[in-house]
């Protein structure tokens, strides 16, 4: 009796150790992806810096204060609106068939506690998501947008646009989602809306001042406008790179398990492929712009280098090495052509190329998805590798979607906005320069700079 | 008997499994935080960066090498002073009664293994906050500070002054910790502390040459001098938030558990907290000054984000989402109020803005502890959740005790540098710069600047 | 009956549960090595815009573009060679006895899936240190060489010189391994073998012109050019120190484990002895410096802080704090001493100070080891820890070994593309500096700047 009694006492010792040892390995490993979200937010934040240098670096000395604001503020701004609004749009409970999330406004009843600790991670990590989005119109802009209005812009995009096509993809109940789309890290969710809203910016707001005028032989002269600061936009484009990491790499929402592309196992592809599309983009960049202008380009192939990341940021889960090298060396022939089409033949202003990047290349790397996918245990199959055009004409169908979105939106902001409050600054003070007519303090005081350039 | 045997065996295997299991976890979740501390300390030194860019870019050209020196040096000097003696005076056993730790310096007799690796790991999270608070004050003596009586100043700061309050309040055995007080990631330990330092130094200095001139009619003119590189502040202000993360995130000091705001569950509160106070607080301070100045004033708007990361870095663990929104906003208002106190009525001259940021907001957050916080598991409960004036009370005699302590010592400090080794540059080096008058260097060669200014 | 298919049950529900719970302690163990691998590869990532910032804060404005070009496309070609060509050379299967890796060239056969996630990782880590080797060079070249013969290099070292002598060292098969060479971080392998590359690149492509001058007295006038922007380099120099934690800190390659220096509890040591070393050789540059020159030099003080740096990386894992301070300090003195001497007497001309940092103070750290090591677990111990002079010897044979390497191939390399498509730009070119002649952009459009300097 006393035997059985200690074998009976030794197997509940065991069942409670092994018990506790179960709970405590899945509090671990939340833990754990507290960590890995919160190391995929911080490196996401720091892409605003990138943003903003890049702006900078690419754009005039007498505008420098002004365009470094506007990307600080398009956070400030898009984080409490995101918080009050965008947030549910995007993940709150979904309505009217996976067109729109629609409770947790100012994050709703939910308390904060741990219950809820996944719930307000997944927001730090999706806030600055949504801040990339908002942040890509201000270079398009550039140089010539008033301050208030642009606020106002980026309010409407971080509350409204962003979140709604968002909600589509992302929040596992969207109709796009449902059909099949696969935007892993958001080439088409975060770069193209991005875009799209870029290129009706700067198609609205027209030209900078000088830079396209009719010549005595009746034929345009396109100007250039070369930006200010090299290093600059080169610390900016690797702090991006940097930030970039987290932004596919952290996508997989776990550093857990393994046997699926959402998984922590699959990490290690994710920054194998982003780094390599990455260096192909740059240097398919540079020899373009080598062969076609003679020169090795500087902010071409920043460019390139950016656009590999764009193109990427969709497949990044779901193609070989081989294959990203393949797509971040088109990008980076793409942006090239792309810069010059339409700077020259649209002849739509974009002072830093975000047309080109961000949307030409999130629109190409939506597609390299329905190409060169060869995610066999997820289904996730291009036309490549046997998955036929299936997966290809799903992916065009959220092209388009997404496009006619955040497109039509954010022409009816743009042309809203112009009628009222007014979009652009005088003529004045466009060639004062920003600074001085809207902040009244130059960038660089005690410098001696031409701003009449 | 066998059988008995087989099951006995099965059942010996099965607890040595279990407490096999159970000892990696502990093990695994020791790794885990060591991961988590590293995360926290190497952001929270990349801050050196964010306050070397802020200092230089709101100050004339003609310090930049100086004031970046001083930002690289103040960490440098800070590091082993703190490993000599901080660490000690701070975390070291506990004597009189809570006042001041006493053994550890230079790590003691602590053998560099797996059992001291924790507390290697705390020194490494730790060091990096001692260089935070030695670091606020180069801003405010910015421009006429000679560079050997700076370092002599951040010696002490870094061995004896911060680490004593800081004794008080984090080592568990400090008195006000006991008292109940709160702040949890260092509005007064870190930024109140620097901040009195900041104005100690500042007013026993004296203002920069033609800052407070008299004119014709016998009033005094205050001239702003602008600061030569606005993107260098903006991006520094970027640097300084993505660090607050693991500033404010990591001293959670554990990614594990839950239940406490001491636990990792509590992570994803501390981050969110984090960037919506940040966030209201550049709003607020861009609104200030739109309405005030007519201008949406880009320093103004920067230090607003400072000023709602400093007020929120106290109670981030243990405040709503919206309060973190009010207390930023309310710091980004404070701030510009307090930035024209001190230049304008008060007339002690802080290039940077130093004084109302860290110790105006430090002191503003926390107070706001009392009031705000709802951490009821912990008891940490403020005036407007039910707590009553209680914890008020105590912030207040933390907030004066702390303030005592700092403004003491460092105005003794200050004032004995004057009257030996001299505190400040003659007038004639101030005017030529201090780059070429310490240093023999300019800090942009070739540049046409204009040094008069 | 009953009772004991009961107890059998349990003991089998027991047995389930701690066989999963000890597989998955071990996948969670796999999940936290790959989130520590990511932040020690994007950590070392991020030098490299560290490394832009020093060399075109360190050079002449006319020459800015050229160099953080040559610092992005570094990496870019260094990525896609370093995947097709040098992680085969430098991890494939082992050949000619210790010599050289032989297979796994563009990931072989392997295919991206759950067993080959840790090498994905393990690569993603590996190419950006050999990254870094490869922008070591930039510096000692800038100002003269040809864009394109550049870009040649870089291939070469990333695909072949590095990898090969990281092969007999960290491989695990290499010669010098299985000899005891110690060099936890690279030292040797990353520092030294840039800094070979670095030394003969500045000997083959001649000094700058107007740096050695005969003056009428027949006695040859050695002319400084400073740099155009301190602060860049400053910032550099932080996000260098702050992507060392990663370089050093992840080198452990695990968080997991303890009692080796290798495992998991010996990452607080690396970050301690990092930090001091670091700050300790800015420390002794800046008396250094003080004393000599008879001014705080911000250059030599900043190059000291790398010196530091790169001292420690061989034995950050193996020394104590104290001697840590020992080593940092001694090699912030070392690289003054250095790059006077190079300058001076050797003539040879190195802008940034590359060779001294790199390559002296690499050589120094690697020889440390041998004098301070005291990890007696692990049987690396030095000189004065009882460990006689074995091991000094074995560091000395590496240093040798890995030098004529090094410093041979790296000759012929240059030797070789100086005679085919030339090594450096024309006089005229030169003049004018490299951003007109080679890339056709100013870095700094609408900035007044006088290039003849």
């Amino acid at each position: 009796m006393r035997k059985k009694l200690v074998v009976l006492a030794i197997l509940l010792l065991c069942l409670g150790v092994s018990l506790f040892a179960q709970e405590s390995l899945e509090s671990l490993g939340f833990s754990l992806d507290v960590v890995w979200l919160f190391i995929g937010a911080i490196l996401v934040f720091i892409m605003q810096a990138g943003f903003a240098l890049v702006e900078t670096g690419l754009t005039r000395a007498k505008n420098a204060t002004n365009i470094t604001m506007k990307n600080v503020m398009d956070f400030c701004f898009g984080a409490v609106v995101y918080w009050a609004l965008g947030w549910g749009f995007m993940y709150g409970k979904d309505a009217l068939g996976g067109l729109i999330g629609s409770d947790q406004f100012f994050f709703g009843e939910m308390a904060v506690n741990t219950d809820n600790a996944g719930v307000y991670m997944n927001w730090f990590f999706q806030v600055v998501f949504a801040a990339t989005s908002a942040t890509i119109v201000s270079g398009a802009m550039a140089e010539r947008t008033q301050f208030k209005s642009y606020l106002i812009y980026t309010v409407f995009i971080s509350a409204f646009i962003y979140p709604i096509s968002g909600h589509w993809i992302w929040s596992g109940d969207g109709w796009l989602a449902k059909m099949g789309f696969h935007d892993f890290a958001g080439s088409t969710v975060v770069h193209s809306v991005g875009g799209w809203a870029a290129l009706m910016g700067a198609a609205v707001l027209g030209p900078r001042l000088g830079k396209y005028v009719k010549g005595e032989d009746g034929k345009i002269n396109v100007k250039a406008f070369p930006g200010h600061n090299i290093p600059y936009a080169a610390l900016g484009v690797l702090l991006l790179f940097f930030g970039w990491f987290g932004f596919n790499g952290v996508s997989t929402l776990t550093s857990l398990g393994e046997g699926s592309i959402w998984s922590g196992a699959n990490i290690s592809r994710v920054c194998t492929t982003t780094t390599l599309a990455a260096a192909a983009g740059a240097i398919g960049a540079l020899f373009c712009s080598w062969i076609w202008f003679k020169k090795p380009d500087c902010s071409m192939t920043l460019n390139g280098l950016l656009a590999g990341l764009v193109a990427i940021t969709a497949p990044c889960a779901v193609v070989s090495p081989a294959a990203a090298v393949v797509i971040g060396c088109i990008a980076g022939f793409l942006v090239v052509f792309s810069v010059e089409f339409i700077d020259k033949v649209l002849k739509v202003d974009d002072p830093v190329g975000a047309v080109s990047v961000h949307l030409v290349c999130g629109i190409f790397g939506t597609i390299a998805v329905g190409i060169w996918a060869n995610a066999e245990g997820d289904g996730v199959l291009g036309l490549l590798h046997g998955g036929g055009a299936g997966l290809l004409g799903t992916q065009l169908i959220g092209i388009l979607a997404v496009g006619a979105w955040a497109a039509l939106t954010s022409l009816i902001l743009f042309t809203l906005i112009k009628l009222t409050v007014g979009l652009r600054v005088g003529a004045k003070e466009e060639l004062m320069g920003l600074d001085i007519s809207e902040h009244k303090s130059e960038a660089y005081t005690g410098f001696q700079i031409f701003t009449n350039m």
